[in-house]
């Protein structure tokens, strides 16, 4: 069989390596341009000597044309407000592109600018209707017809994914939602940051942007279009949208993000109940582990794999619940997703390369 | 001067080992008996051997009469259900007594009971109504006068602290209180567990006890006390008693508690009115440290101090307030708090010894 | 085509469970029974959560009737001294065994008698003269017909593969070579102690068993055998024996070990040189990985692989050689050694399930 | 009693910032400049929080004049070459120097610039010969009296005090020695760098400039110096100055450094021997504590003091003494021996405020 052809643009970030890692060892895929605007001509395994005896590959400069002659389906892994001066042109050369930016992900470009601080230009801003939002579990389907793929942000993934049976199935209020998360340091990228080193991080738990992460038009995005059936921006405009309060934090760890939420039950519930809900929302995706109470996940748990394990707690006391989620920032929440999305896209098993 | 006699119940867990490191070096204090079960007739730098060349003190065993007739004021660090076997004989000698423990700290005995699963005896029972609850920030003037008294808990020191201006002032909705804690190792104390080997804790994060950790009914006691400014049991009997809904999370790092504290504003306020309510209300506390706004608190900031850090954000989109809370769990929530009680009955400086 | 039925004797020991890790996934074996003493009668995704939706799987106790009985190879994952209580039964019915305790890695019985002080039996020492010591790059052969392997301790891994090729070709002094070891902190097993507890590991850093750890009389059999080309036991006897100085360390890591090795150049030598003769002494070796000078291996690069990865340099001030050997503890040194010698011993590919 | 007038150079470093947190609370000075380039005009406890309600000081800009002005003793933490520009200046007009960095303190300039690839000018230059190397157990008296002190980097001082009193009294070949050493990351200081980001350094272990430290010329010098008890110009022009073999390493922890030093023994002696002479050698240094045979000190055991903690164990397979030193780099391997050699220059007790 013929092998589908691969480039990657950015693959020496941290999603990038990790992209590399999956797709040089899935059996339906071949590599073909690796990009990296800082190491340009270097061999991967000279940025990354884990590659050595494994991967011999030059890391070249984004070339288009080159690209999109050559490949079948691109990654694009390169920073937010960026990538939407990339993605338009391969595009438009009729190849598929799933995107591991945030640049498409939310449909409406107004909520975009006043989140991220950059607008769309008109032809990036025409593909934001026929993109799809890569999370398998809710949008199986469409992403198995999509031509851009736009992959949910980390924190979002184990956010959604979390709690939207309970939102599906109206059994909380959606107007009283808190996420308080944790997430490993490679969440921030390869970015030099004095407040990324060692001495800083080590010993230490802080939040961050505890306000106004970008992450949130994303979740409140996806949640009002979960509970509410429909159109988010109509919702929206109706003043309907679901809002959440969020909370991100950094760990002292490598990798992985635990998102504790929150919500009110509308009416007293067994676990058993809540218990059954899940398993049925989530019978038929591979990724997700639903825990029986009293049972939780850890963040072990899923370190190294493409799970979204979940777990909860009725807290009868008053009359809440609250759902742990948990996911490995680098897999679930980003290439290995990337990877289950390619594999709906192109007929090959959903769980191929990244069981 | 002459100094004051000091004797420790428990010296070799943590918070005992931090309470012989900070009063070997307290200027008005002298160190006399300090016992311990497991090592009993050992030099305590055999155990510790941070101590070589600083402090030459065998172990002893727990004999109340030797310790009663020769110590002014005694620290008792003893596992819960254990300190109330010890406290009553030592106190009825005549000596002052700062328990370290649960066991004094809930004033309805059936509360207590219903928590830690094992009942006061009748003498035992008796004490709860003249035991202070030793938050300084709180009683100071009770504390001043107390021959017993029962020492925080280290996630109540933080939620207490970080919370109280709010319900003092009624700024909030006292029946909505979200508490998202994460403690350090140490917290768990010393006592063998697989849970708690390398291996097991580092990279990785959870959730324990996530419902019922007894510490709830502690800070329940407290606030509901702050804000009906009354009776606990009372409020609590007529169904008004506050309930917390309160997760503790464990965080690979040795020492430190932050609580992400979550309610809901009554009005809408500006951050400068809230930043002034704290203030004001610690205004006098020489280790309570108020961030302005956007500042917020990191865990390593009060690594090694006695302080208790707080900082807030306004989460406007969804008319809630966010308090960050932490301490050093042996510190402020435990020994140093514990010093500084010591300190203030005594008639010392608040901050001595401590600083 | 049928696949090799496994049995695991101690699944739940961190050696145990990455063995079952590598052997689920093995695409030419089929597990057959897990034994646990401490968790007899559990499913193991009740002991690892991690197996949750992978692997269904009772944990049965030792009962080696039943075990040889459906069983064509058998991993012994069982604490030294105890192994060889279980082993020659296991190894009379018929079936292949990879021991990976220490008890049949010492050629000579009074020097394991001395080491790890307690004797072999008659029927058990008459084993020791057939079994094959399991490293791969040194005794591929012998391990291809073997049906007793001893598989190495971690350390001893690390060392031997490090400096083979130096003593093979008489490129040093064989009477003065040091070897300081850092390891990670599974490398002491899953047994309860305090010392590894996550509080006193974390932000710490020492030496452990200085002079007498019980990895040493493996290395010097070893080393010994490779230098002389012929047999230990009559080197020794003669005092031709090579000794190390050993020093085992302890690291706040999970995994890994990092062995620095120094010895003395017989003559002054280029680097190029040393290369090409590691080169060369690994040129089949499949999961060796020599690294050309300035370039080192740090522990991240083997983290998750059964890699042992070598570099070197020359240090011309003082004419010593340093050599520095990085693996994975519980893979190279331990699980995915031993799946190594099971692909050799069964005409697998060598490196099948663990690339 | 009028407060010795302090100012740090540099104060916004690792080092920097150590130093202050020493300062402000020793009751013996008063902190008149603190400056920063990168800083200025902030206060210090709007660079670190911690200093919030502690320290309330402005950072400024390095003006010589106004800072020899209104200080007696002034402190340069600055980086090495950098150094060079700024003391000589401040010592023409009268103050007492202790600097942080190299550049002082090899009194060879041909060696120095070989090894840090600068001169000194000629003003400069002449400094070196009046300079006094700044190991207080080593230089005590003429420390007393010196005008500019080299205060010691950081593994100088853990190697020089470990196997000084073996080489005073010749106990060992002064020209085998070999140091294996594991330094925590704050010793890499506090630019900028990806290889010290918390993803790239937690969960790894490596060695890195394994053979040009620039740390090697200063311990040669001083091994010299104590074995030959002369000059070292002298001994390394007649060809017998100490060559070591050192191999530094990079701990994934925020503080500490750990030599293992490995010697060969002159004679086989008793442990007991050895110890009586560390102990006579250092019977009159409070920092110094030397650890009983079999037991070792670790890094936890100094983190957060001004100790060096020395064992040592005699492998009598080999005739070897392995030697382990241990410090907190950033107090008696840099700020807190600072502060004891100023307490020494002014008449101070050694110990005053680094107790």
């Amino acid at each position: 069989m013929k092998k589908l052809k691969i480039s990657i643009i950015g693959a020496t970030g941290y999603t990038g390596k990790e992209l590399v890692k999956i797709l040089m060892n899935h059996p339906k895929v071949e590599l073909v341009y690796l990009t990296s605007s800082t190491y340009t001509g270097k061999n991967i395994y000279e940025v990354f000597p884990e590659f050595l005896n494994k991967l011999d590959k030059k890391l070249t400069n984004l070339d288009s044309e080159l690209i999109s002659q050559n490949s079948d389906l691109v990654f694009t892994a390169l920073p937010h407000t960026v990538s939407m001066d990339v993605v338009p042109e391969l595009l438009k050369k009729g190849i598929k592109i799933i995107d591991l930016s945030a640049d498409y992900r939310i449909k409406d470009p107004a909520v975009y600018k006043e989140w991220y601080e950059k607008g769309h230009n008109k032809i990036s801003e025409n593909l934001l209707s026929e993109t799809v939002y890569g999370l398998p579990e809710i949008y199986l389907d469409k992403i198995k017809d999509a031509l851009l793929v736009a992959n949910p942000g980390c924190y979002p993934t184990s956010i959604i994914l979390g709690i939207a049976p309970l939102l599906k199935f109206k059994l909380v209020d959606p107007q009283d939602i808190i996420i308080d998360s944790k997430s490993g340091a490679t969440g921030a990228g390869r970015k030099l940051s004095l407040g990324l080193h060692f001495s800083e991080c080590n010993e230490n738990f802080k939040a961050y942007k505890v306000v106004k992460h970008n992450h949130i038009p994303e979740v409140e995005q996806e949640l009002t279009s979960i509970y509410f059936g429909g159109d988010y921006n109509k919702q929206t405009q109706q003043g309907a949208g679901i809002k959440i309060s969020f909370t991100p934090h950094l760990l002292p760890i490598n990798k992985g993000i635990f998102s504790t939420c929150y919500l009110n039950l509308n009416n007293p519930k067994e676990e058993e109940e809540i218990l059954k809900v899940y398993q049925k929302f989530y019978q038929n995706a591979p990724f997700m582990r639903i825990f029986e109470p009293p049972n939780l996940p850890e963040i072990k748990f899923v370190t190294g794999t493409n799970y979204c394990d979940i777990g909860f707690t009725i807290d009868e006391r008053v009359n809440k619940i609250k759902v742990i989620s948990v996911i490995d920032n680098l897999l679930k929440g980003a290439a290995g997703q990337a990877v289950q999305n390619m594999n709906i896209m192109s007929g090959f098993p959903e769980t191929e390369g990244i069981n």
